[in-house]
């Protein structure tokens, strides 16, 4: 392709509400466009070219794992989310609508429901299964604040796929099977991935893992062990609990501590450490059915409260703040809660480190009073609901864990029955008896991946493409348009490398621009070879560069014109490509 | 891909709903699925296949000529259709949506906002013009009464392409450039179809040419010509008008005519053919700013109002009907309204048939009145808004008009600067001067091409897709799965097509269906050719058949498993795929 014919409009300026390196390089290159600041992009053609050789070694790979491609209505009846009950569930993310007759529908943000909807239809027995439905299409999530770019757009594309069983068990070999196949894309794409254990969350379902391109400017914190292969997302790790330092139990004392409110203060007032203080977090649960309760997590008072693993150990669909006011209903006061006998609806949960501690501080549920001696009950709800800190030990191995960042880029779940039971998924099985069929769900953000690339390797100078994603593996620049011999010599390495060779080669044949301007957008743009031909074309030399890590290499050959095609071919060589 | 492996749920049973073959074929062939009877569907495995063969073969001859891939969002700010005007003008069929900012966002039905839009942002100078931009994407029209499948659906898959020029010539040489291309798309598919001059429309523009599928069963009425490559759809089709036979002009008279209103009635009451009556339409015409008129056509006795030349003529929005009540408000009494001095607010247009007609009948403006001698001013404005019949004169050469049915699957459109102007797309031309872009754009209907093929080659037992459209290239059929020979045959035949000559086969493999059942099925779908494998293998032999015209041919070789690649060949060579 020549640069003249491919509308690239590179720019020096940083779009104001751009942070995020991607965000930044992507428009800056010429890849994306936003629409109006409002988390909706336009691919521009070098933009689309990338998207689509993503889009290829996605499905390569799933197709090569046997899972088959379709394509969903992408706007959604109503009435399917009200089946499995998520239509009032979701959240404002969920766009709804009314079309002119006054029919609802969403703009699927995910398509579960849609995709058992196909399946119900169509499967009936046994030896229709297994079966993996995926589609690579665009989705819309109205999320509240849309930032970063393609990292957290409204709309995107996202591959989604589902997979069909007739038990727990095979379905376990195809969640596997996608790990497998994930890990090659992945690889194929360049990224350094790291797969973590994740939480289940409202989607439902038994165990999850997550695809984390570790980097800087991740927006999750996982927890990674170096010991062993252990990876979880915060919302989701665990730990050895640390043992208490169980003190001989004492009588329970009520102490005034008027003004003391902070674990800091009450463990100084007492002279002891944060740990033999118990910390008290209310919230408020809201379940099915609409009903809300106050809970209490009552954790060790040198941990914190992760509130998703909480969320889910609990059952709730979401935990949501108190106000003082409902609090003091409850008769419950910030600073001084406690896990000892609350109003009785309040329900009380102990992360599972509290279990056997002897002779703790804690609120007394009683303005500027605290507990002196406090022994919870053996019979409490021990519950894992702190966050993993660094330095906790890992469950696998013992050793250390640590804290890093990372994008995350996929996710297989082991749904189960969640969706196939209350939409009626069911299929006869060997025994002529009516099951429905377990599942599993598997998603890429596609659109995302390009962020995910360029958050993990760029410089200060732009894009640094992996060979499998980037839009041209090579660009020709043309330093000097007016040298007629250079000039011929590109010509003629182009069509070599792009007819002989079936290589996708971008020719940075403009005349108006100069060469350190040619320089800064192939750079900028990220291509990993630039083939340079300058004045050195006389004495029979060119360079190639590797975008990568800078280096130059000197391709010398006896005298122009010479071979063509043994200089494309000593390209490629070197460059491996 | 072997039929075990693939989801192809065909079906015995006619979808209540359908009428038409493809959407018939379709939905019973495996290849889509209803969603909820609304105009949404699926893409099932098979369809997927063939949606992407046909978009492959768009993109390919697209980039040939020069033309650019890009991505817009589907989800687009409805400021753009502010800025454009058509937020108001659309219609009910432009989808409207708020967010949950209460921004107002569309979903595009069309995406010349949204193109012109990111040209404007990137485009500058003369310099980097011309440029032809595209995208195949999903778009979505709330059609009021979605039908025929793939049809007429509600969400669907288009190609827009919209080009961008400095001056009105390059814009042409580049819509001819389009004509060329979308000829070769279409023949490659297997498609006969007919260029026609089309109606600009709302749209706006200038010069516009649809790309009819010739089917019986299309909803589009086009007028061709056998003596001359004239053809037009009936909404923009012109004629050699007729000429009236002129009498002498006589005196007027008012004449009661009780109870006469229809042509049929007056004419023979004052025994004269039809032609020397006057027929009247009364509309009511949408302008610009909400203004609306009371409009009257006057045509020959024997002619019919073509309203959508009309509505393009008069420079109005839409043409829609006016009430008994309204119609006497403004002294026009249905059955005899007459050309001659209504109401100063009714606008009158007389069909350029008229032009010189002389002595004519017809309505006083008057209830129960006739006026016979009426001769039209030649100050009248006579313009083409006839309905040219079958029969009718070839305005490029003479001979007689005909009707027939076709599918609209392309339309090409001259634009100018429709768009360019309200939305400020400018550039500086080589003087440095600002002026707007002049701009084509061109669409193809991607998922109806599925469906336009079909209605164009089938018969009674399924689709018949052509070579570049069709899911597969072959079909093996293997007759007795328990026939171990001929399994083994038709495995080596099935790896050496795939995997030595990179062919697309499906390998009906399935155990428990019979062969009468495979056969049916391989019909239904379309496949080009079955390489039926039976017990004929003992005696060293195969058949193929070609689904078009169910010719049979027999391969007969010397022994089995002498040479699995050299009868491969041979099919190749017969099938010449």
């Amino acid at each position: 392709m020549r640069l003249t014919k491919l509308l690239v409009p590179t720019a020096k300026e940083v779009p104001s509400d751009a942070t995020l390196k991607s965000h930044i390089f992507l428009i800056r290159g010429g890849f994306i466009q936003p629409v109006g600041g409002s988390g909706l992009y336009n691919f521009l053609p070098l933009g689309k070219i990338v998207l689509e050789k993503i889009k290829d070694v996605i499905k390569q790979e799933l197709d090569r794992a046997g899972a088959q491609e379709v394509m969903l209505s992408f706007v959604t009846p109503s009435s399917l989310w009200e089946q499995s009950g998520r239509y009032e569930k979701y959240g404002k993310e969920l766009l709804r609508f009314k079309d002119r007759k006054d029919n609802e529908f969403v703009l699927g943000p995910t398509h579960e429901e849609m995709m058992v909807n196909l399946v119900r239809q169509s499967v009936k027995s046994y030896r229709q299964l297994p079966l993996n439905l995926y589609q690579i299409n665009l989705k819309f999530r109205d999320e509240i604040r849309p930032r970063f770019g393609l990292m957290r757009g409204r709309e995107f594309v996202m591959k989604d796929g589902y997979s069909f069983h007739v038990d727990e068990k095979d379905m376990k070999r195809e969640f596997d099977l996608m790990e497998c196949t994930y890990k090659k894309i992945f690889e194929r794409l360049g990224l350094d991935v790291r797969v973590v254990e994740a939480d289940s969350g409202a989607i439902g379902g038994s165990g999850s893992k997550e695809f984390m391109v570790l980097a800087k400017s991740g927006e999750d914190t996982i927890v990674v062990c170096d010991g062993c292969e252990y990876g979880a997302n915060i919302e989701a790790a665990k730990r050895v609990p640390k043992k208490q330092d169980v003190g001989d139990e004492t009588d329970e004392k009520e102490v005034a501590t008027p003004d003391l409110k902070s674990i800091d203060e009450v463990s100084r007032f007492f002279g002891v450490d944060a740990d033999k203080c118990i910390k008290v977090v209310a919230l408020k649960a809201r379940y099915d059915n609409s009903t809300e309760k106050i809970v209490l997590f009552a954790l060790s008072g040198d941990d914190d409260l992760q509130e998703t693993k909480a969320c889910s150990i609990i059952g709730a669909n979401e935990l949501v703040e108190v106000d003082e006011n409902e609090l003091e209903i409850s008769g419950l006061f910030a600073g001084y809660m406690g896990p000892k006998s609350p109003n009785e609806n309040v329900d009380v949960y102990f992360d599972e480190r509290l279990a056997g501690a002897k002779n703790m501080i804690c609120g007394a549920n009683k303005k500027g009073y605290h507990i002196q001696g406090y022994t919870p009950s053996r019979d409490a709800v021990f519950v894992d609901i702190a966050e993993v800190k660094e330095g906790d030990e890992c469950i696998k191995c013992g050793s250390k864990l640590r804290h890093t960042k990372g994008i995350e880029v996929g996710h297989i779940f082991q749904l189960g029955t969640r969706y196939s039971e209350p939409l009626g998924c069911d299929f006869l099985d060997s025994n002529g008896r009516s099951k429905p069929m377990v599942m599993g769900t598997y998603g890429i953000g596609v659109s995302r991946l390009l962020a995910a690339i360029i958050e993990q390797k760029h410089d200060e100078k732009g894009c640094i493409w992996s060979k499998e994603s980037a839009p041209f593996e090579f660009s020709i620049i043309l330093a000097d348009p007016k040298n007629e011999k250079a000039s011929l010599f590109a010509e003629n390495i182009y069509k070599e490398l792009t007819q002989n060779y079936s290589k996708d080669v971008l020719f940075d044949d403009r005349t108006k621009e100069r060469f350190g301007a040619k320089m800064k957008d192939f750079e900028l743009m990220g291509i990993p070879f630039a083939i340079i031909v300058g004045k050195g074309v006389d004495e029979g030399k060119i360079e190639l560069l590797k975008r990568e890590n800078g280096l130059k290499h000197n391709i010398v050959f006896p005298e122009f014109g010479a071979n063509s095609s043994e200089i494309a071919q000593l390209i490629l060589q070197i460059s491996d490509l």
